[in-house]
């Protein structure tokens, strides 16, 4: 069988994702990777989620395991619009929520319902490479648009909107993968008076908003959204785990009732069990004392990478974050990020090379650091061996 | 904001589930539904899955919460290739399966690595509402071949693939939804003999194959797969829970590859705990005894609707189907479905039209029924109920 000529043409091109791809090397023993976005796994609160699991099953065992609502766990609906939104300034009732494996799930949603070929989807230049691939997978065209210290350039974003062909403006306000970056609140306010005047879907994606190391979480984009453009996507992927792939969408009632039709096309509905787990622990115990022991083990990480990499590696420059999971540090002058990634895997730790992250592929002056996943100890070692890559690298140019 | 406008041309015109609408009406008090295709909730095995639950936990927790492998957990890929497969006569390595949500996500990630516009897809008439949906919402069109009592009909079938453009077959030859039919061993030989002869990939979903009343499960198409053209769909919905959505794709490596990176752009993977629950699941406890309980009690249904047809519904016939969830009973003589369908609402029971599941809704002279869901007691007053409803319409003839 000649498997690939009965492929779609997309299908034809796809490549596997360049960060699994990395992972996969790394996985080897003696590595240290700093490469994924992953959450401690020792924060999970497994004995805690044994308890919930307990309790929903003796109290809606036969419920869940059976069909149930293709919006999902009415449940857990309703713990997202009192516990979670109200934080980012969002108010929608649980009717307006749609459950979906990962948030990743819900950006695939977004981009069946509005892309095909012909379309543009804009994105942040850089930006977090599976969205692009998502959104690129629909045969639409992704365009980066550049971004400054605040947030999305409004100049360079409302002449491409004037060009027209724009479905989708795909944006991170919240400590952005890979940069770290968090719009101003008066970006936001600017970002949302421009768009409103384009028939446009905005996706805001926001999966580490509640990872907060200075401050509190910030207003999102969705609560400056007068006409219903915005879709807001969450997660539960980095504030609980990851493998039980539960995110979210908020939107406008009749865009959940069109995402919900996509979504029974794509899977029905996601798992109700794990759904009503969260929810059950959501009632049972404090999701923000979670979340803030979580961001403290974070912040401290973040605080050993940031003095090791000053101490070991003055050259290399970045903005500390004031939340997520990445630090988006800048190269010296003429180290470039493929070579230098290539030199660190020498060495045995992985980093991601920056360039993947831009839509044009233009820019090989990064590289992004995950600090979430590895203890204190093992960053040390980490920025130290990067030294050691670096310095190798600039005796050989 | 005009959103249909900024919908691809596909989802301009998708509709809500046929099925699903039905079921929204029946949910109201006093209703018996015999339309949904579900397990009798008081079989699942919620202590063990509670005790599994609590096992999981302790020895794999931080494990399964983390991010996870993108084919889904190794252990329950295992337990598929042990446990369920052989009956069939598939031998693949665990390798060799994906996890997906349920069945049909397994179908979703197929018609998007496979279908685009102007591709054909031929199925059953009739066949699974749901399948027509996710094949169709690729752009392709969905056409159906006609069936005998012993499978897909070949002449029609080879006549079609002639004429070209095919590139997927969809089938369920155990226990069809809406048919209850199931292929004769000798036509799957012939059938794969056909098909053998074209570069057309063949989707053999499987979600019934394990609930049979009558002898033992069948020996699959994929059997007599020489030159891996056959992707075959698992599902845990009608076996052990619809709400966990634990499906699976037994395929071709360089299959297995491709779908994986459709997966990976749909959700990354699935719920790892899930998963892995179902895998701790069959390894403390007999899954074959669960599966033959699970059975016997479907089997009691299924004779106590049957005899209360005969008895007070001679005019309607069918044949008794060997496993699976639905009887698919002819109507009399000059009895519309839609007509018996609206009868029966009227009298609170629910039925699903057979003119739906025909991909040319060119066929009014049956109903599907599903006896798993309700207990023998509310499947006798179901028939009494449509008894009412077949005088009272037959009396306005």
């Amino acid at each position: 069988m000649n498997y690939t000529a009965l492929m779609t043409k997309a299908c034809q091109t796809m490549k596997g994702s360049e960060i699994g791809e990395l992972l996969a090397v790394t996985r080897s023993e003696g590595f240290i990777s700093l490469a994924a976005g992953v959450p401690a796994k020792e924060v999970y609160p497994v004995e805690k989620i044994a308890m919930a699991a307990k309790k929903l099953l003796e109290k809606r065992g036969r419920e869940v395991l059976q069909y149930g609502d293709p919006l999902g766990d009415y449940a857990l609906r309703e713990q997202i619009t009192a516990q979670i939104l109200p934080s980012y300034g969002i108010t929608v009732m649980p009717e307006q929520i749609q459950l979906t494996a990962g948030s990743m799930q819900g950006l695939d949603l977004c981009a069946r319902l509005f892309l095909a070929e012909g379309d543009i989807a804009l994105v942040e230049s850089p930006t977090f490479i599976d969205a692009m691939n998502t959104l690129g997978f629909t045969g639409a065209r992704v365009e980066g648009i550049p971004c400054d210290a605040e947030g999305m350039a409004l100049e360079p974003l409302r002449a491409r909107l004037d060009e027209g062909q724009v479905k989708i403006i795909y944006v991170i306000p919240d400590y952005q993968n890979p940069t770290g970056r968090c719009w101003s609140q008066a970006r936001r306010r600017a970002f949302m008076q421009l768009v409103q005047q384009y028939e446009v879907i905005v996706l805001e994606d926001n999966p580490y908003g509640e990872i907060v190391y200075d401050g509190v979480p910030q207003t999102a984009l969705k609560h400056y959204d007068t006409k219903g453009q915005v879709i807001f996507l969450g997660s539960f992927s980095k504030t609980f785990s990851p493998g039980l792939r539960i995110g979210w969408l908020a939107a406008d009632k009749r865009l959940i009732e069109a995402l919900n039709m996509v979504k029974e096309r794509s899977d029905i509905h996601s798992s109700i069990p794990d759904q009503a787990l969260v929810a059950t622990f959501m009632e049972e115990y404090s999701y923000r004392d979670h979340v803030t022991a979580m961001s403290n083990l974070y912040k401290n990480r973040l605080n050993t990478l940031v003095t090791a990499l000053q101490t070991a590696l003055p050259e290399f420059t970045f903005q500390v974050p004031q939340g997520g999971f990445f630090l988006w540090v800048r190269l010296p002058q003429g180290v470039d990020c493929m070579a230098f990634f290539e030199a660190a895997l020498a060495k045995k730790v992985a980093v991601v090379p920056g360039q993947a992250f831009f839509p044009a592929k233009d820019n090989t002056a990064y590289i992004r650091l995950n600090f979430t996943g590895i203890d204190e100890m093992q960053l040390q070692e980490a920025v130290q061996r990067m030294a050691q890559a670096y310095h190798a690298l600039k005796a050989n140019i």
